[in-house]
């Protein structure tokens, strides 16, 4: 265990800043900027402490970057930058806890002994220009979307520290999640508060796991838990922020906004309570504080509700993938149906309408309505749009390969994903796919057809959640307010006819999905026991399903799986295919 | 330590059949029959002990297929079934060695105690009707290619074994990599041999890597080694089998064929010394043995040749893609060029020219004389040949886009994308990527263009490597024989100006790869040092590359790289985007 020596008598209060960023892999320099900015305003604030999310100075999730020598390298000149400036600027007082990729452990090996070249996930303490202490992650998550174990060697040591006399503890993330984890390991260090900094992916309903983890924790180490989470999209993960602190007793008393970055002030008192109203500490300074004001605790941010949420984190995922990648339009098919209506808006209130283009591409099945639609929606978010007939480009196709069945089905969508990625190379804009995550588990979606596309917004939402999504959406346009700092207009952005009408691919006469799937609400509800909770054939029937449905779901499921993993693939011979650091973040701004 | 308590008087030798063998991963009822096969192969020739490959019932790399219960239940009663069967057909005497997914310590922890959702990657000694011994796998590899951190937990015991007095030591591939394995763990545990299973993926060069390696455990635990490996392709990875066994002064006594099923029988004397001759055992039986004829070891296979290798471990590579996925023939285009000509003949040579459809798709800068190259290659291989000229098509899109620059060039490339996938459809032919890795890696290549394909046969060959193989192919064509089973035709596939031509696109008037591309030779080169050995920029300099190169091929590839992983994405937002367990190999034949 490393623990400062310091031992001050304790003053009336500590306060910390919860500095919630939207970090971006890779980007070193900018990364720094921001943590420099949020500093200097945690100190204008007068915080004490300022308490970034995890591997703030690197981006996260890093993946193979980590083994990038240079990289590392860059990171760890950041960090000594960033103390020093704060030390010039005046704000060397301020104790700073961020994430970093550590390399501490590589100095020591290459001293003699075996060598790893994995470096650790870190969190260091600035103070003063110096960099005071560092921890390295013990619990490295190697399961779902984490590969850590791939990238990081798991630290051996707690950190606890003394500001002002009150004891920290620290952690990172997955440290929190393991029940032999710091909390167990500085449950008899009389600690003052567990600080704990966290790159924790958006699903439905963590937040409130996370707290009640929390808690656990809080009266595990007897002692407040602060929380602090990164938010943003990268890559095909959402971070929601969310961040907070639970007291001793579990009670949440700070909140940060989900979905957008935020920075907030919260003071604990010696008792161990939450200060909540600005008040004057003894002017004398006989409590170990200067005299001055003591920091109130902000108020706590609003809970969003569940359809907002959701529909906050596709927005944000799709904004950030652009800004990250350094997309300003996107371009879409819109067919007149709910699932292009619905990214359509998503990418309006994203990069606003004006950066979006919608392209009717009827064909000879499409129905005069869906064409009305697909324009009502362009007009309604005031974006571009542009009408493609693909019955001259499928007549000359047809003239010469003759096509029928399913091949001829799929050459029409083809011809579809033929016109959008021209308009994306022609113009320079991200080509949106619009395939909900029920046609693509059941592999309802042509493969270089509608799948085209370099970002897919709604992948992971099933049909029936397309439509609730689509119906909230649309009664949020009467509230006003702002959506992600965007102004929210008036005007429902989706057709009802849009919502209302039965679902249909429009590639032959009369065509309905429900020709080829379930009704979706049955399929939805087989699809998220199947995928989402894993029950296997024997749970489907006790899930009380029919027979011939769960074999039907299954089928698709399994083949859609297998042809969505199919390309691109070929035998690694000369070494690894593309080199043995090769596997990295789609959004990665590091440059060697 | 686990060790069996047996003492015999030892036997004047021991007789192993190293049994080489193509596992397919779920298939378990499959690889269940192949192994008894193989078993009973290796009794009658009297092997004494019978060595399988790792995950033999399994199958591997088996991927996320660990955490489904049904299929470890399977592959438990597989293991069983195995065992009872050999006993009744009288092999019971037989000790038989493999691999496959281990679940005997969740047995004990759902006893009480944390729940680990992991298997092991375990090896069974079956015996007499009996699973007679485990041991679980302990240096689990996640790097590379290699993810068994995310799906296995580590085994912690060694084992060791008596069969007629000889003391067998036991490990699984990654355990003799590490220095601090099972080879030191039982270097003092008078081991007469080291029996190794693996699943190690070929790579060039690799070979002689594992002798070497093979050599320092055998000195380390001063007793020869057995290392058998797996053979056949599975998704992008191939197995080249290549067993051996090396003495303990290193010498290789016994060796397999690469990239074929394989079993041979290697003798060990009593004195350590390899038995090369067929000799009769004492009569009386006093040296332990049954009077009968020793079995003399098998003469060693032939070494192939590098270029030999490489060009044999992409046929077998798409040849196992096919089969085990149930795809009787491919569809490419055929554009007159090198890099089809190539995967063409590798298509002929993996499932017969007449299971290969080419299609020639001319555009208004195709050449005469790439129209004649592609049919005559063609004609060469005995394939289906079609023309389908693109002009046509091209015309009706410009009629309504008028695209220019690279837009016009891609939408080209994207006419015969669909034409190639059209074939696809409606044949059920696998659609086979023609592109290289020294085009791939620059991004000179379509997405959704000629990079359509479910599989890429030479998408880890550099281009100069394209043209030597094709040199080396044609050569082959005089020497008969068979190339993995398959009678060599006396016809060279390859025509000579395919092979002697200037690489172009033709997707515009005079167009050359080097317009676009530094010459192959040196791009090559860099891409050899950038890629394959992760040289950043200051090292590329030092290597002697002009500055100019250096950042036209480092941007070029960057740039490729983030646009290879572009797609699909999206944000996970209700849970893990397709299930906790739904990263799964492509070729997989399980089934609930």
């Amino acid at each position: 265990m490393s623990t400062s020596t310091q031992q001050n008598s304790k003053a009336a209060h500590l306060s910390f800043a919860l500095a919630q960023m939207n970090t971006n892999v890779g980007a070193i320099e900018q990364n720094k900027q921001t943590i420099l900015s949020f500093a200097r305003r945690a100190h204008d604030r007068g915080a004490r402490v300022v308490v970034f999310p995890e591997m703030t100075l690197s981006g996260y999730p890093i993946e193979d970057l980590a083994f990038r020598a240079t990289f590392r390298t860059a990171a760890e000149q950041a960090a000594e930058d960033i103390a020093r400036s704060l030390q010039e600027e005046g704000c060397g007082d301020l104790f700073v806890v961020l994430g970093t990729v550590g390399t501490a452990h590589m100095e020591r090996v290459e001293e003699g002994g075996a060598h790893d070249d994995r470096p650790t996930n870190t969190l260091l303490v600035l103070h003063e220009g110096q960099i005071l202490h560092t921890y390295d992650k013990q619990f490295l998550p190697n399961y779902g979307v984490f590969d850590e174990f791939r990238i990081f060697t798991p630290g051996h040591d707690t950190l606890t520290m003394e500001v002002d006399g009150y004891r920290l503890g620290f952690a990172i993330c997955e440290d929190i999640w393991q029940d032999d984890g710091p909390a167990a390991q500085l449950a008899s260090a009389d600690l003052d508060v567990l600080v704990t900094i966290n790159g924790s992916p958006f699903e439905e309903g963590k937040e409130s796991v996370r707290e009640q983890l929390c808690q656990r924790r809080a009266s595990e180490v007897g002692a407040p838990v602060i929380y602090v989470n990164q938010v943003g999209g990268q890559d095909d993960l959402v971070f929601d922020g969310s961040s907070f602190v639970v007291d001793a007793s579990g009670e949440v008393v700070a909140r940060l906004k989900a979905f957008e970055e935020d920075l907030r002030v919260w003071t604990l008192g010696a008792d161990g309570a939450t200060v909540g109203a600005t008040v004057r500490s003894s002017a004398d300074g006989s409590d170990g504080s200067d005299g001055a004001f003591v920091l109130a605790s902000d108020p706590l941010a609003p809970v969003l509700d569940a359809d907002e949420k959701v529909y906050t984190a596709c927005v944000l995922g799709l904004k950030d993938y652009m800004r990250k990648n350094g997309f300003k339009g996107v371009v879409l098919g819109l067919s007149g149906g709910i699932d292009s209506a619905l990214v359509a808006a998503m990418a309006a209130d994203a990069v606003g309408g004006e950066n979006v283009w919608g392209v009717s591409m009827p064909s000879m099945y499409s129905s005069d309505g869906s064409k009305d639609d697909a324009s009502d929606l362009a007009e309604r978010l005031g974006a571009h749009y542009d009408i493609q007939p693909i019955e001259p480009l499928f007549a000359a196709f047809q003239n010469q390969l003759a096509l029928t069945g399913v091949a001829e089905e799929n050459l029409q969508a083809r011809m579809r994903g033929v016109i959008v990625m021209a308009y994306s190379n022609a113009h320079g804009l991200l080509a949106v796919a619009t395939g909900n995550k029920s046609e693509l588990a059941c592999g309802y979606s042509t493969i270089y057809g509608d799948a085209v596309g370099g970002y897919a917004p709604i992948k992971d939402l099933l049909k029936t959640r397309v439509w609730q999504l689509a119906r909230w959406r649309n009664a949020r346009a009467g509230l006003g307010g702002e959506l992600l700092g965007r102004p929210v207009s008036s005007v429902p952005p989706i057709p009802e006819n849009s919502i209302t009408k039965a679902p249909s691919a429009e590639l032959r006469p009369g065509q309905k999905d429900s020709d080829s799937l379930p009704e979706y609400a049955l399929l939805d509800a087989v699809l998220e026991a199947y995928i989402e909770k894993a029950h296997g054939r024997a749970d489907l029937l006790a899930d009380g399903f029919d027979e011939a449905t769960v074999d039907t779901v299954m089928r698709l499921v399994d083949r859609a799986e297998w042809k969505r993993r199919q390309y691109p693939l070929g035998p690694k011979v000369t070494a690894l295919a593309f080199g043995r650091d090769r596997r990295l973040p789609v959004t990665n701004a590091f440059r060697e």
